[in-house]
């Protein structure tokens, strides 16, 4: 006799639900369970929702930034234009850098950090495409905003490299982030005084 | 001018994952940036895994477990009617308790527990049915398999007083020491419950 197991759509939902990040198996369980038999669970409005995000998200192509079209609301503001670049390592640091209200500028999203172990090297990040804003753009400063760790020490020392034969200002935020924390984890004063203390280098 | 925000698709998938049970802000982002922009993301797999839940998904009218016919594969399996019927709180407690190979009769799944303060009271619980289906079915036992916990007592307090009067054997599922768990971890009401349920041997 065929062993007892949830009915197919259940057992494939789960499995959907595991490979998110940070979701364990009990959770995706947890979380199908709530999706498949609570009055409150809307799981056709997610569906559209993930459906809406899959085709009509796109990276902007100048920055890197969460877009509907070719640029971001940010790059398709001229106002913007000629100030500092925001270094910062995925799209999700723009807005609580954005929040503080200090940036004037523009941001560049590298897409990750240096991490030789898990195969990321210079190659797999937008620093090609950096170098040409900043040739292109006529940038004033660049504002590395990596997270204080080690792999973000290091990403932000080799571009470090790379950028200082430029004729240009290149700024680090400051030392005001808790040590091992990532932007994410900050909270608003935090970025805002890390920002408002970046030093020359 | 308007404040950056995310684009409309992205904010839209990040409300949805955040009215899921255990998911936060700060996960619900993290998730959906995963699901927006890593190359391991499926987000179109996942809203056709939960399309299909939605669609063909429903409980079992018998036991309450899930199905995508009228019967859930437990209750179509003819040679396990007529033995015991196993009352649990939810659909997702039968399969730990089928995987002991233990249980060869049926399932009731009672859809949660006795809880006043959350407005859950005896009409919320498919109580009625659970006794429809010892009159009818040819119940040899009922074990009744709910959590140890306040809730799940008074549950099993209340099922106990109406299940009396009929004449059938009326079980719970012992209390004591968890496999494997050491005397010294284990707490006092635990303890408890181990040594008042001791059996001869």
């Amino acid at each position: 006799m065929k062993p007892v197991d949830y009915p197919e759509p259940f057992g494939d939902l789960t499995r959907e639900l595991r490979r998110l990040p940070g979701i364990g198996p009990r959770t995706a369980e947890r979380i199908a369970l709530w999706l498949a038999s609570s009055k409150d669970a809307r799981p056709l409005e997610l569906a559209r929702a993930l459906r809406g995000a899959a085709e009509n998200l796109r990276a902007c192509t100048a920055c890197g930034f969460f877009a509907t079209q070719e640029r971001c609301q940010i790059c398709q503001d001229e106002n913007r234009a000629g100030r500092e670049i925001c270094v910062v390592e995925q799209a999700t640091d723009i807005l609580p850098i954005e929040r503080t209200g200090f940036l004037k500028g523009r941001y560049h999203v590298l897409g990750g950090r240096l991490a030789p172990l898990d195969h990321i090297g210079p190659e797999q990040l937008r620093i090609g495409a950096l170098l040409a804003r900043v040739k292109n753009e006529g940038v004033t400063e660049i504002i590395l905003a990596l997270s204080a760790d080690v792999e973000g020490e290091a990403t932000t020392n080799y571009l470090l490299e790379l950028l200082k034969p430029l004729p240009i200002t290149i700024t680090r935020i400051a030392h005001g982030l808790p040590a091992g924390g990532g932007l994410e984890s900050a909270d608003e004063l935090t970025l805002y005084q890390a920002l408002s203390g970046r030093r020359q280098i």
